[in-house]
């Protein structure tokens, strides 16, 4: 135990993403993983023995030993405890997220189940790193407060469309090509997808619609104004194992040529780069020059330093079609799409005086007046 | 031999396309093959042993014991032989394929050397069976004519467009999931594609804004006026053996329901359905409810009668959002985008008079005056 | 209703196995389908609706009308039906498929429950017809029977052993490579197998070393011995839909060359050939020429006639290694490793008289006295 | 440049393998790589540039500068070049490294052009160090020598055999699902592979069989004495990117039960181990205890540290079944089963004292006098 770290625990730890948590934390600068929470059928085991670690590889040495808990808010907060990572499901994450932060944690989750609550923001710290001000209401009326991921789709998308801001976006039509771990680790059969494409996701086409427009919306007054452009989403799964591919037809206000948009695209940084936060990648996007990129298999891990593998967008094809500018978009589904993204938010959480570094037993958020 | 078929010949009938038209013609009932040709590896060699059959089953009996030829434009009408089906590689079929229409064969090719060519047209005849009087020009000039296939992915887009065109067709940003025999037998190393999307199709998405364009232009004087909407195409490849999926969204003049769109595709009808040419199937488009289709494993051998098999194109998820007509199409790319549109084109020619049923050995196409 | 035909029953039939006995007995020149089940989840809902029917083109009409019911063994039997095919998984198989025995029905079942009982037979009819007279004592003891099918991958080795156990076999190393549908349709996570290879599948070495033993044993007084060699194997699942490969090393007694080898393959023929029963192939037996045949993606449909596709395993690479004979098999899991060598032994019980061809609602197989 | 460090080349160095050899030397402690070789298409370009890397992430910085020379043995020399690790294709490597070979540079091989060769050891530094003593014949007679690599398969099976060798080996019946990367990047087709298995892979059961008993013979008067067992193979591809599993049927003289065999694996330590190579694994063999284990996708990189990632053969269900004893083993092909195992046979010869080093730029082998 190294007493300058922040505790921190991870729910549904041995779910891909909770598995994605982990990996992330283990070695992490200013966290350390204090907790793991599973599901009863693994609750007393250790997670060493329990996780059935698939990200090739063996279970990191400090997670290891962890003894899986069953995780009530009250005793996370006993432990120490000031920030729960959560890769919960979205039928139980409603309650279970609920109550950790009115025992005084900050959440950083990965479910879908508080995403679109008004003072909720759905964070991705280089598009809206001001929506975290949201959390101050909350911590306010709750004690503590949960900041959301957005969906994994949704990240891929956000940041090249941040970059392009500034030529005023006026329609988005995406389409995705989502790899199968997206549906989790048991979520997808494999008769169904092998050798196959299937057309639709669950609520995936609206989620990310309504993320979209949230996240690039302006903050004003405790709530979000949504961004005003319309999102014309489809999505489909394929048999690619990490990595979601988006194709994108943008309709901006400036007739923008593909140079200038490349342009844009590499010059793009965000707060967490200034910041230089532990799980920023040197620059969030990455524009390949190759007319056949970016590819699931060669493209998903980008991101330097290693420490941020996975949490750069990587783009390509930018080209000027008709009044369209089309492009290409990977995201790491599970990293930059998921458990990295909540990483990242935390840093910049605790950079943002949101969560004390270090916390005594008997302190909690809204005694450290962010 | 029966005296009362038309003599055809498969040119490059030893690849993916060519196998295809062999499967097609091997039972036809107005259609036999005469002559099979290929590279001069194979010519000299029986079909049966030459060709590497990958369609699965046997090599037709009819086609197992034909000796493949060079195929020569004059050795081919010499035999009787009055429509060459071309399933050449681009850079050889655009001189030989000239030389067999001057020497006044009807030829329905499949490749793309001479699809943007002014006065050959690129037939879907569900679509635009009106353009076929194109070829008059060509048989006064040449002898015979030339009638092209669109790109394969582009009949998956033309039909369900087709079906919409009474609703005014204003802006089609299409996104497509490209399966692996779309590149030939060798085309692809399995190490690009395995578990992988390769964003990057040469030269496709302009062949499918320029054709489809063409297809659903007006013929006038001579020429084709193109269609005057905008086709914004990405294109890609996924892990998937036949079957190109579409992504459609779609602007039309008149803001029609998900409902009305459906009761469109499901009654469109074009005239092979009239004429019930052999090759056509029942309903050119398959209309599927479910919310998970249509998908490549599942759906792209849909097409009745049997020998329509793969030859009804099937969309599903027909939705509306925002100002957008949304949904997904599946095309068999080496059936209904390949061999059988250029058999059910040949079909539409014969019955349009453009062939003669039975040619004596002196006649050519100018002599049978369509 | 055809009067002439005998009424069926499939127990189980939206899963993979249910929807190809459907498929093979929806035309059927013998069987009639009477009676579909499945779990309470579909019960009362029409077939057409509730089998998520995943084998390509549309439920077939005969069955899609049918409701789904419980299927108790009682209502069964008065509905005429005299004949089960059982596609239950294993748990429930085991009284489900007694109780029916028990009300003087024909079982023919694909679950493993019963089939190490000594008085039932795993019939494979090509290989043990004979051991069919094992249902002569269940019908004294219970009024009907069960026939067991073996397991998938079992039928795949049987048939080529048959073939060469004149040259006497003492050593069978049989190595699988197994597609993913031999897990049923939602049995096997596509994150788990998607570009793996998984070296494990439950309890099936053991029921490939046992079941073989026993399909080639001797059938003496009412129970089997098992044939005298040893079977070692290996299995493990693939990233393929459709078709278990089987790679096989066998000591034989005689030192046959390949040339003998693939001799006996062809020149094997079994009962149902001679009996000319339905569902027989011409030959069970396809031996491939070429050097890397069978292939499942091109081989999986080996068989003719068209009512018999699925039902030949193809065999190829016959080779002599040392003091080893080689070859790889292919057989279609869900058709001859399932669904087809059902309809096959029941082809072979009513040929034999062990089902009255027209069952009196009174009769029950006890009567009919085989 | 580090005049410290061996300057070494890399033939072929465009390829699968090539690129391995690159990233493995990239920043190796001993070796510095001076020169690129590959086709004339590619040369006169820098490497960053030509290479098409497939690897994931970024060329490294140290060879992306490189310019690709044709790589003339004179030239090589000149440059002060030792060490050529060859990874070009059969048909040149014969004469191109012999003539290396005799302009005195020592050559790690992965081309199968030399392998048979009597006094070329096929080096596998764990199983037999030993036979390095076969390159001082070379160098008396040519100046320089080859140390070949083994087929990417039979590194996978000798590993696990050095370990139970002395069990005593009598009978190997070997089988195999192998990766598409053993085809190299271009030599498989997509169409061929997907959703597939083939039952073929050119000689290489042939090499498996010869290689694996030259490998663990006995290294006596300059030539080696073959391992006297017999090794039936069986080879098929599968559609996996990385990693050859192999299912061992094993018969040893000692009838040894599953745990010691597990013990003798897991024990296993070889002289790299000893002499704490830069490349080699802690342990040469991973012995997983789950019943699912290995998997080419969570096993392939097996091996610490860091630098000898995909240096561990995995082996797993190692298990007794009559007269036999079974495992399953997985190598990384493109890593231990070739560029890696060069390099460490390279450390190894340098350790050994048959390579200088430091080399003025008139040294040659002959001179070092190992």
């Amino acid at each position: 135990m190294d007493n300058s770290k922040i505790k921190v625990a991870v729910l549904g730890a041995t779910g891909l993403v909770g598995q994605r948590f982990v990996s992330l934390l283990a070695d992490h600068p200013w966290f350390e993983i204090a907790a793991l929470t599973a599901s009863a059928r693994s609750a007393g085991r250790p997670y060493g023995v329990a996780a059935g670690w698939v990200l090739g590889g063996n279970v990191p040495r400090s997670a290891a030993a962890i003894v899986i808990s069953p995780g009530a808010a009250a005793s996370l907060f006993e432990k120490g405890i000031r920030i729960a990572f959560s890769a919960l499901p979205a039928a139980v994450a409603l309650a279970i997220e609920a109550e950790l932060r009115e025992a005084g944690l900050a959440v950083f989750s990965n479910a879908s189940a508080h995403r679109m609550d008004p003072d909720v923001p759905i964070l991705i710290p280089e598009a809206n790193a001001a929506h975290l001000e949201l959390a101050r209401g909350q911590v306010e009326r709750h004690g503590g407060f949960i900041v959301a991921n957005s969906n994994c789709t949704t990240s891929g998308l956000v940041l090249p469309l941040k970059a392009l801001e500034p030529f005023g976006i006026r329609t988005v039509v995406v389409t995705s090509y989502q790899a199968i771990t997206g549906a989790g680790r048991r979520g997808l059969p494999a008769f169904d997808i092998a050798a196959n494409v299937i057309p639709h996701i669950g609520n995936e086409e609206d989620k990310l619609a309504r993320e979209t427009v949230k996240i690039l919306g302006r903050s004003a007054g405790g709530a979000i104004e949504p961004a005003p452009f319309e999102v014309n989403a489809s999505c489909a799964r394929v048999s690619v194992r990490d990595g979601h591919l988006l194709s994108l037809a943008l309709e901006l206000e400036r007739e923008v040529g593909a140079a200038e948009a490349r342009r844009a695209c590499e010059a793009f940084r965000g707060i967490p780069q200034e910041l230089m936060l532990p799980t920023a990648p040197e620059a969030p996007l990455l524009v390949r020059p190759e007319d056949d990129r970016p590819q699931p298999v060669l493209d998903v891990e980008a991101g330097r330093p290693e420490r941020a593998r996975g949490m750069a967008v990587t783009v390509g094809r930018i080209r000027r079609s008709g009044r369209f500018l089309n492009m290409f978009a990977l995201v790491h589904n599970t990293v930059r799409g998921a458990a990295g993204t909540s990483v990242l938010s935390a840093e910049l959480a605790v950079r943002k005086g949101f969560v004390a570094r270090r916390g005594g037993a008997d302190s909690n958020l809204r005694e450290t007046k962010p």
